[in-house]
C-alpha cells in the first residue's frame, strides 16, 4: 500500500495495523482462560466480570505490580513468556497475602515498536499462569511508544483483582508474639533483585547469558529466568481454616522489608538463620559481587518466597501439609515483641 | 551514611530509601480519595475495597490504560499532575461506556530514577481526577529500573475497576439501525495520536513547547497538554434510565476505529461532517504536517471525544441535556445498515 501523502501515523513510528494482527492472534490464547463469570472478550472497552455469587460480604482486593529489570534477562535471552509468568504469579501472591484468590487479570505492555512474536510471547505465558491460578485474562492495553524504549525492550505491568470474604481477610491483626514464622522456599530470585544482580553477573563477573554460573550446573539464562512461584495452591486450602494468621510475600526489599508490613504495632520477628541453607545462587551472586550479608538480605528473598504466619501449635502441622502440598517449606522463626527483623 | 563495602543496590542505581520516602509523602494526598468501601491503607501488599451493597447482580468493569507519547510534552514542560488526570479520566471513560461507575484505581509508574517532586505531582493529579470522578486511588506500583528509562523520563500506566448491575450493562446489543449518534465534544487531543503531534509540531513546524500554536493564541503546551474530559458526571444520570443505548469512547484509531466496536454484526455509522466545526487545533496540525483528512480521522477524535447512541426520537433531548450538564453536545449523524462508519 502507498504512503498516504505527508506525514501519517505509521511514518510517526505507529503501526495501528499491525496492532490490530497482534490483537487477534491473542485472543484465542486468552478465551481459555474465561470462566462462567467472564462476560466480556477482549476488544471491548472494558472487562467485564460478574462477582461470584456466595459471599457475605464479598472484599476485592487488588495490586499492580511490574517485572522490573528481570526483563532485561528476557531481551538478553530472547525468551518472553517466562516473564509473563512472573508478572501473573507475583500479582496472584501479592493478593494472596490478604486471603483473596484471583478473579481476574489484567496487562499493560508498551514497546517502541511492538514485535508480533515478542507480544504473542509475553501474553501466552501471561495466559498460561493465569489458567495455573484459575485467574481470567481479562484484558490490558498494549501501547505503541516511539522514542520511550529500546529496541527490542519493553516494559509490562500487570494489574489484578480477587476476592476474599470479610471475615477471612488478613490483616496482620491476628499476629501475636510467639506465633511461628513458616518459610516457603522461593525458586530463585522471583522477580526482585535483578539491577545488583544484573549488575553483579554481567559486570564484576563477566558473564554472558548463555555462560554457565559459576558452580550451578545451569546458564545465567536458566538461573535468572526461572519463573516466580504462585503459593496460590499450596496455601488455598488454608485460607479459610483459621490457622494461617499472615502471610508475607517476600518481594523488594527482601525479608526485612516485607515481614514488618503484616506484623502489629509493637511486634518484630526473628528468623534464625540457621534453619535453612540459603540456594547456591544466592551465595554466587554474594561472592561474585563481594555484596554484604546486611545488602543480600535486604535486596534478595535468600530462598524464602512466602512467610506464612502460624500459632506456635499449629505450626509444624502446616509446615508439613505444605510439603505434602509440594512446597519446600521450613520453621523459620517467630513473631518476638520489639520491632523489625533480626537476623540471628 | 557510608557504603557498604562491594556491590549494592543503590550502586547499581535502586534507592529504596528514596522510593520510601516518596511513598509516605503520598499518602495524604491518596487518603482524600478514600470512601466508605475503602479498607486499606497503601503499604499493604493489596488495596482493599468492599464490594458495595444493592446490587441484584453486580458486574465489575475494568480497564487499562496509559497515557502514550503525551507523556513526551509532559516531560518537555515539566508539568506531570496533567498526565496524572488525564490517566484517570481515560480509564472511567472507558469503563463509563459499558455503563459502569468506577469504584477504585490502580497506577504503575516507572522511571529509571524516581524523582520525589515528579512522583508526587504525578500522583497527585491522579488523586484530584479520582476524587472528582468519586474513585478511591487504592493503590499502584512505583518501580525504578535503571537503563530502562531516559533520565527524566517515565511511564505511567493505569487500572480501574468500576461496577454496574448486570441489567444495565451496556454492550451495543441495543444499537438499532436508524438510531442516532450524539456526540460529546472533547477537550483537545485527550491521550491520542501523540506521536504524530509531536511530529508536525516539534518537526515539521519547527515550533517549540512554549511556543505560541499559530493562530491559537495558546501555546503548545497549553494546546497539547489540555487533560483529556471525564464524561462521567454528565452521563452518570444517563446510565440507568434506559435512553442511551451504547456509548463510544473515542481514543486510539479515532472515529472510524471506536465507534464500530459498540456496532452490532450489520450495522455501520454515517457521521455527518457538516454537523460541528473541527476545533481549530486539529486545522493546524492537519496542516502544519500536510496530513489527509482520512489520516487525520484515523488517529486523532477531531473535537470528539464521546459518542452517545439513542433511539432516533431521543436524541434531542439527550443532547438537550448533556448540554446543560455543560457538555458541548450535536447530534452527528445515525446508525445505518451496513459496516464501518461513513464520514459524509
Amino acid at each position: 500500500m502507498p504512503e498516504p501523502p505527508g506525514l501519517s501515523y505509521r511514518a510517526a513510528g505507529v503501526d495501528l495495523d499491525a496492532a490490530e494482527r497482534a490483537k487477534k492472534a491473542l485472543r484465542a490464547l486468552v478465551a481459555q482462560t474465561r470462566d462462567e463469570h467472564t462476560l466480556s472478550e477482549l476488544g471491548l472497552f472494558g472487562g467485564l466480570y460478574a462477582v461470584p455469587a456466595g459471599y457475605r460480604a464479598p472484599v476485592l482486593v487488588s495490586s499492580a505490580d511490574g517485572v522490573g529489570t528481570k526483563l532485561k534477562l528476557a531481551f538478553l535471552s530472547g525468551c518472553h513468556d517466562t516473564v509473563g509468568q512472573d508478572l501473573v504469579n507475583h500479582c496472584v501472591n501479592d493478593i494472596l497475602v490478604q486471603g483473596a484468590t484471583p478473579l481476574f487479570f489484567l496487562d499493560y505492555l508498551a514497546a517502541g515498536r511492538l514485535e508480533e512474536g515478542v507480544v504473542t510471547d509475553v501474553v501466552r505465558g501471561m495466559a498460561e499462569a493465569c489458567l495455573a491460578n484459575g485467574c481470567a485474562l481479562l484484558g490490558g492495553e498494549t501501547a505503541e511508544m516511539p522514542d520511550f524504549y529500546a529496541p527490542g525492550e519493553y516494559d509490562l505491568a500487570g494489574f489484578i483483582v480477587g476476592i476474599v470474604e470479610r471475615s477471612h481477610m488478613l490483616d496482620g491483626s491476628l499476629v501475636r508474639a510467639g506465633d511461628s514464622l513458616i518459610a516457603l522456599g522461593s525458586s530463585g530470585l522471583h522477580t526482585n533483585g535483578y539491577s545488583l544482580a544484573r549488575k553483579i553477573v554481567f559486570e564484576a563477573m563477566g558473564l554472558q547469558i548463555r555462560d554457565e554460573m559459576p558452580g550451578l550446573g545451569i546458564s545465567v539464562e536458566e538461573a535468572l529466568l526461572s519463573v516466580h512461584r504462585s503459593y496460590l495452591s499450596a496455601l488455598r486450602p488454608h485460607l479459610t481454616e483459621g490457622r494461617v494468621r499472615a502471610l508475607a510475600h517476600i518481594t523488594g526489599g527482601g525479608i526485612p522489608g516485607n515481614l514488618p508490613r503484616v506484623l502489629g504495632r509493637g511486634l518484630g520477628a526473628r528468623v534464625r538463620l540457621d534453619s535453612w541453607e540459603v540456594p547456591p545462587l544466592f551465595r554466587v551472586l554474594q561472592e561474585g559481587g563481594g555484596v554484604t550479608a546486611d545488602e543480600m538480605f535486604r535486596v534478595f528473598n535468600m530462598g524464602v518466597g512466602m512467610i506464612v504466619i502460624t500459632a506456635p501449635g499449629d505450626a509444624h502441622a502446616v509446615a508439613q501439609e505444605l510439603a505434602a502440598a509440594g512446597e519446600k517449606s521450613w520453621i523459620l522463626g517467630e513473631v518476638v515483641e520489639g520491632k523489625g527483623v533480626e537476623l540471628a
